[in-house]
Formats: structure tokens, C-alpha cells, sequence
């Protein structure tokens, strides 16, 4: 692909800095998830941020449900390199708690705090030029919204961010992160749309509740996908039920998949049809769980027949097209050599570490 | 979610029948998926086609690389009640033989068959009128449109995609789909977005060498799903390498996401965080291998904590929000009961079983 077939025009935002990563003016699309520990077990919490962190994840959210979670913040802090969000409901005290843990930014739900509450988070986060991120979920309206809109519209959803914007900017506080999710995409993808037509703050996309890791693939990548394609969007997280490992994978593959950010290798692979003379599906399995950790930008194609194989391994910059028995490996469009199938990983796997220490990513 | 965030204005496009489904027109949009056995081995191939029609699949294709599988066609037919299409390449032979067997459709891929050749299956499709589909794909076009666009553009695809346009509604024959498939999805895009522009035949929408399950996923919802939700697809294909029944769930998770069709439970679950108190990944997983086969539409919220949960599970046909050890079950938004952890399966799955009973599918 010689020509970029369309240009995501990116909607300029206010440049934010979230610890030491910036945000939205212009930086890269950042990839962030929330932890599934409970936030009190330090322990677990810092080697779930950990894995996360060595998964690509920029940015980490936990849950702050009371003092004791909040506290443990600090010690957490101290053992990650990825800024440090505190999510928090309800009570605005565990905010205020969690700012002074050190927490380089917080996460509030304007539909569960009182606004003279929320007063006194703004005045910490002040202090310690900690943004805030206003976190409107369909779930948890305002019932006076809810029933002006007729029920969780993607226009109850905009006027509560608005409401929130326009409370902070009259304290003077603009260092704020704006997201608007829901688990229906349609809404999602209006709300955030009609947003980024009014506000210059940066937009955190995701949809909520999205479900198990497939169901969760798709609905993160239609609306996040759709949004991004029309150059909205600074920071993400793709959100899966069970361990959040799952989210950092799809949260580049969705950005890989529109040439935003290409971090990792890419395996194409043809779906197998009635052609296909080697074990494809087994293949894919075992040389996308040997390229964990692989951050250089790579295009790996396995295919299983000479069909449509050697005119898409042509296009990457390493493939094997496989016939009976034997394949043939590409670099680059060029027949390297032909292998044996039970040589297939091997050959491939030494021919890509080779590659991958001469590169890294590209944007 | 009373009213409809965005209205899809579906693209209209000329109405065709293939077998007994109707494509394009203003029909539903159609899912289709492909055998991956050996179509000579007819056992094979008809029990993957009834595990396929059983999971949602309108309309399957089958790989011809002989005349055996040729052949084979017929008693394949026979057995199975959807839609058969015989995928055809290099030999028009074939495609020929597959017509006069009882395929119900053919795709031919112009780049690797001469057009004096085609003249001769336009011939065996008009005498049974069968569609043919117009199958470009990047990874084959013809080699002076590589080279005048300099790559497989979506220009590239686009053109070859014209020519076989014109050359078919030279022979009069204008029972045609087109597709126009690319493993890059910004080039996907941009290839549907421009043909929809000027041509009036159903398109069948689809992301070439996807890859495995995950990444499938994300490449064919953002591909496919910025397609729909621009109106534009008439039937649509998510490629898979491995198993093709995954295809099917994807597929209408895509449908689904946008509002299109509606086939099939949605489970929405929370992506669990510190404030999780219940297995809710295991939950969900138990109670998605149950649904399978329920065809009805319904929204069925799993959801682990009492920040979110209730919001979201009120706007659910059926949904529990779980405790320490314990849950409420709430149905169209009023609580019916307090269940035990324990029974959280066998209570929802009996309420599920009565709903469906009462519905059907929806669009």
C-alpha cells in the first residue's frame, strides 16, 4: 500500500500532562486500561499495572472505593512507571484522599457527586496541577437529565458533560479529560460526535460494559473505530469483562487498523477455505503467542494456499505461503527459501527477531 | 434508549435473489461465511454448512479448485437449506460446472480469469439465473492496475471492480454483487465508499486475511461497521482464520452494535474493577455458552458492583447485579427477586427461556 487511502483529519484538542505522558494537543492516541484488583491488595494491583504496562498500556485507572484504597495509592505509585488514575464515586473526601497519594489525575462521575463537593476536589487538584477527568456514564445520569431526554440519550449524555465543563471553567479549572460512554454504540458514537463539536478538551473514548473479549472486540472497535476515522478521539480503553490484559491488544490492533499507530507486528492470515493444505489456524496460534513483547511495527503474513497467498505475502515484510508439506518464506516480496512446514516457526520466528532489532515504532 | 441516536440512510441498491434469500434492495443485510473443509468431501462440508445455518449463516461458499469438488456441488445442495455459492478461480470450466450442479451464486475474481472465458459462465448464469459476484480482492488484481496506480489502491480495486462492471453489462448480464476486499482496512474503506458512489449493484462487504479471532474482530467491525453505519453493505462476510462458525457470532455483533439487526441475546457485563465482588468473568463465559441457539432478542445485563450495575441492568430486558454472595435479579427494570450467587445461572437461564419463548427476532 503505497498511498494512504484516506487522511484522518485529527480534531486539534487542548494538550493536557497526565504524570509524565501528554495528552490530546496533537500527542500520540494513548492506550489506557483500569485494573481488576482489588486497589487495597498492593501487591497484586502493582504486578497487574506491571504486566500492563509491559503489554503497552500508558496510562492506568484503579478503582478508589474507600480510605484504605486510597492510601494505597502512594505505595503504588511508587512502584509503577505509567501515570497513576484514581477513579472514584460518590465521595468527593477519597478524591481529595487520593490527589494527595499522589495520583496524577482523577476520574469523577459528575452524576454521583454534588457539585459543592466537587469544589473541594478541584481546589487539590489545583494544587498538584492534577487534570480531572469528567467521566459521564450512561448508567449513572442525573435522574433530572434522564427524564428531560426521555432516558440515557446520546443529548443527556452531551448536557451532562456541558453542565460539568461550564462548573469547572467558572472555578477556572480547564485541566480537564472529557469522556461520555455508554454500552449502546449508536449513543456512544452521537454523544462524542456532538461533543468534540462544542469543546476543545480532550476526549477519552470508550463504550462501557461491553462484555466478554469477542463481544468486547467488536463493540470497542466499531465505536471507538468510527470515532477515531473521523479524527476523534486522544485517549482510549477498550473495556473487556476479566483479566485487562485482554484490552491492550485490541486497543492497538483498533489503532494499527486505521494506520493511527502502528505498535507491534501485525499477523494477516487467510481464513482457510477449502484450499488449504497446512495447519493455518494452529500456525497463527503459536506465532502470534510467540511474538509477545515484539514492540517493533511488522507485517507477518500466513497463508495457506498459493491463491490468493503469494500476492498478499508480497505485501509484507515477511511471509510464509504455505503448499503440501513445505512453504515458501518472503522478505519484503522476495522468495527467500523454501521450508519445510515442521521449519515453518522456527525460520520465521529467528528471520522476525532479526528484523524486529532493527526497528521500532513507527507512527 | 428511547430514540434512535443516528438513522442509517441504507444506500438503496438493485434487489437480487440468490437461492431463496433475497440480497440487496432494502433486505435485511445478509451473513454469509465459508467452509473451510475440503468441498470434495461432501460429509465434511454438509456437516460444517448445518452447524453454520444453525448458528445464522444466510448464505455459504465453497471453494471449487476441481471438478470433483465441481460435482460435489449437487449433493451438497441437496442437504443443506441455505444458499450455496461455488467460489471460483483461474479455470472458467468451473464456475460452469458449478452452475449446472445447482450452485445458487458464483464469485469469480477478475484478476485471474480472461474475459473472453467469463463470456462463456455469463452464459450458464443467465440460462439458470445465478448472480455472479464480482469478487476483487487486493491481494490479486490484474498487474497493469498495480502498476498504473503504483500498488493495490483503492483506486486499484475500484477500477479493476469497473471494468468487470462494464464488461458484464456489455453481455447485458446485470445480475451482479461486488466486493472489494482489502487486509488494509483504510483501503477497504475507501474503495466501498467510492464504488457505492456509482454503482447501483449490492455490495458484500468483507476484510481479506484478518487474522485470528481477536483481531479479526476489531479489523472487520472497524472496516465493516464504518460501512454500515455510512449505509453502505448489502451482505457481508467477517473472515476468520480457523473455525468458521466464530464468524457468525461476530457478524451479528456487528449487526447488533449498530442497530441493524438484532439476532440473538446481548449480554452487556462490567470489565470488573476494584469494586468487583463476584466471579463475573466466569459468569459471563457460563451463561454465553448457555444462550447459544436462543435466537431472540434480548439484552441481558451481568454486573458486578452496585456503582454502575443497577443503572445498566434497569435498562436490560433481564439482569443481575451481584453482591458479596448474593444478587438481584431484575427484569425490564424492576427487581424480582434476591438470589444466591449459586443460583445466578439456573435463575437467569430459566427467565431467559420463558422470554424467548414469547419473541423472535427483531430488526
Amino acid at each position: 500500500m503505497t498511498k494512504k487511502p484516506f487522511v484522518i483529519k485529527r480534531k486539534m484538542t487542548k494538550a493536557l500532562q497526565v504524570g509524565n505522558v501528554r495528552v490530546g494537543g496533537g500527542a500520540p492516541i494513548r492506550v489506557q486500561s483500569m485494573t481488576s484488583t482489588d486497589t487495597r491488595d498492593i501487591k497484586a494491583t502493582v504486578n497487574q499495572i506491571k504486566r500492563l504496562e509491559s503489554a503497552g498500556c500508558e496510562i492506568i485507572r484503579v478503582a478508589v472505593p474507600d480510605q484504605e484504597a486510597a492510601y494505597a495509592l502512594g505505595k503504588i505509585k511508587q512502584a509503577i512507571d505509567i501515570p497513576l488514575i484514581a477513579d472514584v464515586h460518590f465521595d468527593y473526601r477519597l478524591a481529595i484522599e487520593a490527589v494527595k497519594s499522589g495520583a496524577d489525575g482523577i476520574r469523577i462521575n459528575p452524576g454521583n457527586m454534588k457539585k459543592e463537593r466537587i469544589k473541594e476536589i478541584v481546589q487539590a487538584a489545583r494544587d498538584r496541577q492534577v487534570p480531572i477527568r469528567i467521566g459521564v456514564n450512561s448508567g449513572s445520569l442525573e435522574k433530572r437529565l434522564l427524564r428531560r431526554h426521555g432516558g440515557a440519550s446520546s443529548s443527556a449524555l452531551v448536557e451532562s458533560a456541558m453542565d460539568s465543563i461550564r462548573f469547572f471553567e467558572d472555578l477556572q479549572f480547564t485541566n480537564l479529560k472529557i469522556s461520555l460512554k455508554s454500552s449502546h454504540v449508536p449513543t456512544m458514537i452521537a454523544a462524542y460526535r456532538s461533543l468534540s463539536k462544542t469543546t476543545r478538551y480532550p476526549l477519552h473514548l470508550g463504550v462501557t460494559e461491553a462484555g466478554s473479549i469477542v463481544h468486547a472486540a467488536v463493540k470497542s472497535s466499531i465505536g471507538i473505530g468510527v470515532l477515531l476515522s473521523e479524527g476523534i478521539g486522544d485517549t482510549l480503553r477498550v473495556s473487556v469483562t476479566g483479566d485487562p490484559l485482554a484490552e491492550i491488544p485490541i486497543a492497538y490492533a483498533i489503532l494499527r487498523a486505521l494506520d493511527i499507530r502502528r505498535v507491534g507486528p501485525e499477523v494477516i492470515s487467510c481464513p482457510t477455505c477449502g484450499r488449504c493444505e497446512i495447519d493455518l489456524e494452529g500456525l497463527v496460534g503459536k506465532v502470534e503467542k510467540k511474538l509477545t513483547g515484539i514492540k517493533a511495527d511488522l507485517k507477518i503474513a500466513l497463508m495457506g494456499c498459493v491463491v490468493n497467498g503469494p500476492g498478499e505475502a508480497a505485501e509484507a515484510d515477511i511471509g510464509i505461503a504455505g503448499g503440501r508439506g513445505t512453504g515458501l518464506l518472503f522478505k519484503k516480496g522476495k522468495i527467500v527459501q523454501k521450508i519445510k512446514e515442521s521449519e515453518f516457526i522456527d525460520v520465521l520466528l529467528k528471520e522476525i527477531q532479526m528484523m524486529s532489532d532493527e526497528r521500532e515504532e513507527s507512527t
